[in-house]
């Protein structure tokens, strides 16, 4: 597989940038940049260099995403947006977001400098603040321009007990015109992201990038049990009532029906709690956390049933009690099928046919999710070497960054050619 | 079954007798009496009169177990000791430990108003320190009698930041003379103690009581699993390696194996972490209590090599790691097989045949335990009304003490009538 050069030298560039990004942090010995921190400020300003630099005027919206705009044939046509978020966990990565930003640039870079114009703007959007690091909320730069800005939020507080409305007047923006960074769905044809897959299934199935599918809705729960305590030496195995087995005995049905169920459906049990918790005590009392994911909520709500199902069973011949705390609940987000096709299309092409596209949902959730209710919205993903995210080591190969450049040059491409605007 | 009226009575001066004790409590919600407290020498100033009026001998040894002595028909005869302890867990019931001491009590009051003198005196102990509230090291009373006293022990230190040594000093005793409170074996022909089940076994098979085969010895380990952590949503089931998925089915493997294997044990995971533990990471760490226990050293260690085996092979497929840290180890101590006998002959006749004698194992440690290092030893178990120990609940039934009583004043004078000194 031959990529071209261009793409080389700008999956290069990127990488560079990332770095630059990089030194921008709150941190000393790693990587930290949150909503309307002065780290956001510089590198919105770096960014927004690099935005003009490409062709494209700039701004920053009521709640302090970064805007980069390269006009289509006719002023004011309505764009399709390319980004994703440049905020930042605490000891995070360099590509998590950063990433599909740069990429967005680069796109209309080889536009500009070719002298060519869409029948649709590009806008370049780079996020404040979609990992929720300091106000907890996560997708708060994606869910105001999807309308979903709410009030409520301004309360919020970070660990200093600064408020986002105290945060928001230092950064220099108006509290009370947050709301009005929703967009107009009508000026809107599509959301765009690139991203780092976070997980290992592209690196096992040797393919550098994927076509997003959808992506999974979720649902969590704190699953209590009830028991009896009892002493480790005193009790036979047939007088127990003990709530740390029935939890393991669930925490291994969960794998079971999640490794059962055709498709894509993950359950996970990742915290398990048992009480008194001493080593010649049997637990009378045991907390363990659900959280199910799929494409299709059908399919998630069916294994949370077969989970149900599995968990009344085990603590009925058990004599346990048992208690659900459902805590969170999110739909799935479906990518749109012609931006599945065109994506498909292009890593065809642009591998000389020697790639064949692979389709998977993403089991994280991203600025697509949000952007969703007002538009279709399309996602790329790159291979993460050892599935790692949020953390230093998380890595992109260059090669596969270049091949993504092009699959996205030649969808957009392809996209422009057969758009006809409504 | 009729029981005699004489042991209906000394029944209920014996519970009286517990409430009495109870009252002498360091908390002031609850009981709590600890080695070498305040609390400990009021308990045993009262003790020491109830031996007294019931025709004993009284004296404190070097570590502060109270004793009381009825000579047999010959001054300076070898006895026969009977006992438990008097100190107390937190927040304790009235009878664990108590009971037995309060029972020698009641059958040298038997002997003495009937003017009877046996072939070997009565020692009646209780012991200062069984339950290792204090100073965190368990039976320092009877192991002080067996010889074990340890010279090291003088630096451990309670919550206060007391050692071992200023504590005895506080009380009157001389820390250099701990180790003389060793007993001469030739002076000692058995050790005989009635204590509460705290399980549930007597009680499941309505049984007053039951006589004991042994002592279970016990062994304990940490198991730590290693896998890699990675996101709940992103990692399909087929690429994990969640440590605590691995953890949870050894959790269920310990309790299968338990419960297929013949006899006795009973094994427990009691404690179970993992890490990071939280609701959206698969675990990438998980650590596990075990603790296995048999009245054969043998059955025990065969099923720990079974939870062995089985969790080898759990982590072999789920490619984790797995690392053992055995913590403790203690063998297990049959009780002395003419005792069984003389205790279960005298459930029989005292019961006029209407009661089969129920023989069990003690899952947890006694007394006993230390005394069989230089003497036979017999035990006598009470049920526990709802296998209830170490809490305020803890009970027994008034007809459950009288017949104990019964029996081992029975025993005593089958004993006796068989008793050929050395």
């Amino acid at each position: 597989m031959v990529i071209r050069e261009h793409y080389l030298e700008a999956s290069r560039r990127i990488l560079e940038r990332c770095e630059q990004l990089a030194a921008i942090s709150a941190l000393p010995d790693g990587i930290l940049r949150t909503y309307l921190s002065n780290e956001q400020a510089r590198a919105n300003a770096l960014v927004a260099s690099w935005m003009e630099e490409a062709g494209m005027t700039t701004w920053a919206d009521p709640v302090g995403n970064q805007w980069g705009r390269y006009e289509g044939t006719s002023e004011d046509a309505p764009a399709l947006i390319i980004g994703s978020h440049l905020d930042t966990v605490p000891y995070a990565g360099r590509y998590d977001g950063i990433l599909g930003v740069l990429a967005g640039i680069e796109l209309v870079s080889e536009l500009s400098q070719a002298g060519q114009r869409l029948p649709f703007a590009i806008e370049v959007v780079g996020f404040g603040d979609e990992e929720g690091t300091r106000f907890g909320t996560t997708l708060i730069g994606s869910k105001a321009l999807a309308g979903g800005w709410q009030a409520e939020w301004l309360t919020l507080q970070d660990k200093q007990e600064i408020s986002l409305y105290s945060a928001l007047k230092a950064y220099g923006l108006d509290p009370e015109q947050c709301s009005q960074a929703a967009l107009d769905p009508t000026r809107v044809i599509g959301y765009w992201e690139m991203h780092i897959e976070q997980g290992p299934v592209l690196e096992a199935e040797e393919f550098p990038v994927g076509v997003v599918t959808g992506i999974a809705g979720a649902r969590r729960a704190k699953i209590r049990l009830t028991g009896q305590a009892g002493h480790s030496g005193t009790t036979p195995m047939h007088l127990r009532r003990d709530a740390l087995a029935g939890a393991a005995e669930i925490t291994v049905a969960v794998e079971q029906i999640a490794r059962r169920i055709e498709g894509d459906v993950v359950a996970t049990v990742g915290q398990l709690f048992a009480r008194p918790g001493a080593v010649n005590v049997i637990a009378g009392d045991a907390i363990l956390s659900l959280d199910v994911r799929s494409q299709s909520d059908k399919v998630r709500d069916l294994t949370l049933e077969a989970i149900n199902d599995a968990a009344e069973a085990i603590v009925a011949r058990r004599q346990l009690q048992i208690s659900w705390n459902h805590t969170h609940s999110a739909e799935a987000v479906l990518c749109n099928n012609q931006y599945q096709s065109l994506f498909g299309e292009a890593i065809e092409s642009v591998s000389q046919r020697k790639l064949k596209p692979k389709f998977l949902p993403s089991g994280a959730g991203h600025d697509a999710m949000a952007m969703a209710a007002i538009c279709p919205v399309g996602m790329l993903f790159l291979r993460s070497p050892g599935g790692i995210s949020h953390h230093p080591d998380e890595g992109v190969i260059p090669e596969d960054v270049a091949l993504a450049l092009a699959v996205f040059s030649e969808a957009l491409r392809n996209y422009a050619a057969s758009y006809s605007p409504a």
